[in-house]
């Protein structure tokens, strides 16, 4: 590369990915490692950066980490930067761990009624996305552990709320009553999905929908595999039922998860987008081209 | 005792407790033992109540069993009773272990929007709170692992649903990431429970208020023993808004529980009464008396 490029980072709670991309943002090497913040060797992060990434770091060679080493509990804090808040804003508040040489890029942190929320990583595959689908005006969502819905307007994002989805998922089909008849890991039954997601929207609201699964169970009208599907509609749909919803909503994530929003948002008439890992990846790049002349 | 006088018993899945009751309904002796369904000795049900009850059934005294022990996994399946059902649907419904000797009680099914709903147990105690406080017609809440919300009309029960309310709590505040912020068995605080009843009815539904806890505690604006109050309060706060209330709510459950219910609905404005242990053999007495000549 005639141009230092970038070593771009994604640093999260279970594990290590890192690309080197060029002047151009293409991707030239990519790596990945079981080395999440709650793993790092004798918390020793500087070291474990310098094994995984030193061969990388050219001289001249900028290196931006996205995602939980930003965290209290990561390499170092870097306070979250308040909504609304675009590259501008996450530029500005990078927290340098070596100067023009390596920083943290803060997550993001709202307050809606009286309540705050808080993201580290996803803001970063937010602004990728709409680097990769030259847009400014986006409704988003990013599935996971804690799913992210995110509001962004003119290229910034200005409100954003986190669901316990897939926590709340994995514990009640594994560890509550619902598990004696639920095959937690069953593919996914489309119609018993779709029907969880409509039944979200009926009296009685999430903790006794879900034992409306168990009830079902009992009368053998829901069976372990369908189950499964079942609470992962009730669950999502009680996702989709906080939204104010407009015509397209952009998914970034795993396809096994973005493909049952996909599904619950047809159901409800929104067309969807999807992104994968390559979001974070261009959207450190913007970060970088934000950064301008004074990196 | 001249007459023959009630052997009732509340067989759960954790416990078995059983009353002598006179002819008028005193209760003469009480017993209760870690033998809930799921630990009868080598599921020998029939001699595990004998050695518990044995001394108390004179000749011509009836024992009536309510509870799990009625349930698939008990000592014989007792099929539910639909809604609407009274006193006299369960006496026509009862189960005979040994003829005009020993009877499991049914529990009640219900089935509202397509999905039902069943209780064993509860509406035992339903009938006996009914009896304690000479009323035909109320709207109950039974907290618990799995609460109940029942209304009666002219005596019969014509609708309920289940909450997971104390499952969800127990799982959210041990086992995810609210548990390294969360004391789960701290006192009640009730200041900042009442803030998570009425934050409970925010934009965004439980699946994003938990997770508010989680942000106000990374803000230090929640303590680890406020944060239990405050998602008892956010779950209780979902059961209430799943409600239509009117002025008055029934209570029956532990003291401990029943406190926390008494404390959202009083911020509604609807006032209480509370029932403890003493409904379930008040309703036994009267699922007898129901029998009538019959028996």
């Amino acid at each position: 590369m005639g141009q230092p490029g970038l070593v771009a980072v994604d640093w999260g709670t279970s594990s290590l990915r890192g690309a080197l991309l060029d002047e151009a943002g293409k991707v030239l090497a990519e790596k990945s490692a079981p080395l999440g913040i709650l793993n790092v060797p004798k918390g020793d992060f500087a070291g474990t950066f310098a094994a995984q990434f030193a061969d990388w770091m050219a001289p001249g060679r900028l290196c931006l980490i996205s995602g939980m080493a930003g965290s209290r509990q990561g390499w170092q804090e870097a306070p979250y930067a308040p909504c609304p808040a675009g590259l501008d804003e996450l530029a500005r508040r990078l927290h340098w761990i070596e100067p023009d040489r390596i920083a943290l890029v803060p997550g993001l942190s709202v307050e809606q009624g009286g309540v705050p929320d808080v993201m580290r990583g996803e803001e970063v595959q937010i602004f990728g996305a709409l680097a990769l689908a030259n847009v400014k005006d986006a409704l988003f969502v990013l599935p996971g552990t804690h799913s992210k819905w995110a509001t962004v307007s003119d290229g910034k994002v200005t409100g954003f709320r986190t669901f316990m989805t897939g926590e709340v998922y994995g514990l009640l089909t594994r560890h509550s009553i619902l598990a004696r008849t639920t095959e937690a890991d069953a593919p996914l039954d489309e119609i018993k999905f779709l029907e969880g997601v409509r039944r979200a929207g009926d009296k009685g609201g999430l903790l006794h929908g879900a034992f409306g699964a168990r009830a079902l169970a009992l009368f053998e009208r829901l069976s372990p595999p369908q189950s499964a599907s079942y609470l992962s509609g009730l669950l999502i749909g009680e996702e989709l039922r906080a939204q104010t919803l407009g015509r397209e909503v952009v998914l970034i994530g795993a396809p096994a998860l973005t493909q049952r929003y996909a599904l619950a948002l047809k159901q409800a008439g929104i067309t969807t987008r999807s992104f994968g890992a390559e979001a974070t990846w261009a959207g450190l790049r913007a970060l970088r081209a934000a950064m301008g002349d004074t990196a």
